[in-house]
């Protein structure tokens, strides 16, 4: 793999009539060409938050206001408003603007804005436009690609949603140096995913350029990134709605979705949570014959590596996991399902774990 | 076209691999197996309200519980619960029965029923399987068909939901025994309108067969029910999501809409309002010179034959109707867009009124 230096470089998400582009340069943000070929029609809502409003609102809008009617909708920041409330927000301001069918939501912001965007365009007059710009590494590689939108529920992690695809994805990966530092590594641990479920090379890659990667060398990131959205793009291409082989981008959620839940969503970030998870999936892996000791020591120092926690909550006992993880939407009837690992790069899904096995399983891990 | 006494009949709504079946037959509700085909698993959440509870829930219930797991939400009844707090109410119950992705929603009752569950289902875990089970004319030619899914928002109607399809639709013609008088007309607006937008033999055979389908002759409601339904599959299955013509099912709803979101959700039924919508929409057409007046005189005539208001709230000026009108999810940028008639039985989608002769029109429209 090699990194081209600072050029715009492109990608598809090959989906049929819903196929679109994913675009990673520096300086996307402030171009506003990078927009407009993917705009339904004249009407374009802006939804970010407080944090990244100050940052980034006033040079996405350049450029936009002289022939468009662009509106904002600026949220609080964090996983606790990922929530219905936040999302009628947005369909308050459409309505009130008049905004009709022909409209465009335009995401500007991390993950949770990305997926209450992509929700409130998903539902709103049954369906409009919406652009993903991502401003986080952890939505750049995950949950900008993809079309799953949703919110959280006080009883689990996005469980009310809908499958919509965005128009268009465009990485402005500028806005990583403004990342704070637990945010970068939050977001390594999904890239560190795609090395897991799919890519052995990627994860040699990655172990070895870690420490770049975490000092924000720009083409080892640019190039993390492309690689990410590539493995994601084929992997929805093959299975938009999680009838099956999607799944295994879950590689860690189970657990991750447990923890985040149990411990309040926001205290813990997604990809620390999902940090943890990786390593739970990797040892669980390992009890079930799967992997070898050096892979789980392989799979603990990248984790631990990107600044990722490896333990899991003390507050947490196996009761607690297992309360959340039967609420899991991967789940068929009564079975937990979990994406564990055949081999580093190679996910597999699991439904038949003995539940005393998973419970003495949770018992034993390290808890911190 | 002929009747056939009692025989169940099905037609089938063509939509790939979201096709679905709809079967037309008294008695359907407590046949069990008339719904096991349809059901995603074991999971089974009946969705109804206060009114259709006590007649029809415990017969649909019958001869399901012995296997499967079924639960049960009962809501308050009218167009005025058809809120995002209600569909809540649905997913709550659906998350703290621990229900996952295999589960089958069951929309048991009229299309305030069928929209809500309908769009609880597209979202619920990012979408699960339901089923219609209309229990009243208008939902049963209209609502239940087509994966029009939403709720209501204070500022518009249907302004919030999704594409949503069924896996079946069943209709049980013995539920209209039990219906207010009220609601039949309301319900013979919409079959109306399959006549004026497609079908000038379906109309002619309305006008012949009016005073027998008010005394409720069970062949003919199922005579009328089926061919409303088969004009509503061909032109839902030509445009699923309303890229055009499937457009033209919204003769009427313009007009409609815009009464029924001013007098407050529920004062008018949806079919009054759409019959008044429709002679509206016929007396613009005659201005447009595309009707003569003796067809309007044939529409008004049926209208008032099904025992439909012709005349516009008394409350209601131009600009209030303009107002609302402008919110109408069919417009595209600034133009508002009407569906008029080419001929009796012949609908067309216009949007070059001008704006100066629909506020005339609107001035002299009749009021009571």
């Amino acid at each position: 793999m090699t990194a081209t230096p600072s050029s715009p470089r492109s990608l598809n998400v090959d989906l049929g009539e819903r196929s679109y582009p994913i675009h990673v340069a520096p300086g996307l943000l402030d171009d506003p060409q990078s927009l407009r070929p993917y705009l339904a029609g004249r009407q374009v809502m802006i939804v970010t938050n407080e944090t990244v409003a100050p940052l980034y609102l006033e040079r996405l809008k350049g450029g936009l206001e002289d022939d468009l009617d662009v509106r904002e909708v600026i949220l609080p920041d964090g996983e606790h408003t990922k929530t219905l409330a936040s999302v009628e927000r947005i369909w308050d301001a459409l309505l009130a603007a008049g905004f009709n069918r022909r409209c465009t939501l335009v995401a500007l912001g991390g993950g949770v804005i990305g997926d209450m965007v992509g929700y409130a365009a998903a539902c709103y007059q049954r369906g409009v436009a919406f652009i993903q710009v991502p401003t986080t590494l952890l939505s750049q590689v995950d949950s900008s690609v993809g079309g799953k939108t949703g919110v959280n529920h006080p009883r689990g992690k996005n469980m009310i949603g809908a499958f919509w695809q965005p128009r268009a994805v465009l990485i402005d990966t500028g806005t990583l140096t403004s990342l704070p530092d637990r945010e970068l590594s939050a977001g390594l641990a999904e890239v560190i995913k795609y090395g897991l479920i799919r890519d052995a090379a990627f994860l040699d890659w990655l172990e070895a350029n870690m420490g770049e990667l975490l000092d924000r060398d720009a083409d080892l990131l640019s190039e993390a990134i492309l690689r990410s959205c590539a493995i994601k793009a084929e992997v929805v291409a093959a299975d938009e709605t999680e009838q099956g082989a999607r799944a295994m981008l879950n590689l860690g959620h189970t657990f991750g979705h447990a923890i985040e839940a149990h411990q309040g969503y926001g205290k813990w970030l997604h990809g620390e949570a999902v940090g943890a998870g990786m390593l739970m999936a990797a040892m669980l892996s390992r009890q079930l014959g799967w992997l070898s000791e050096a892979d789980v020591a392989r799979v603990a120092r990248i984790i631990a590596a990107a600044g990722l926690p490896m333990a899991a909550p003390a507050s947490m006992d196996a009761d607690a996991f297992l309360e959340r993880m039967r609420l899991d939407k991967k789940n068929i009837d009564d079975r937990i399902r979990l994406v564990l690992l055949n081999a580093l790069g190679e996910a597999c899904i699991h439904d038949e774990t003995p539940p005393a096995q998973l419970r003495s399983f949770l018992d034993d891990y390290p808890r911190a």
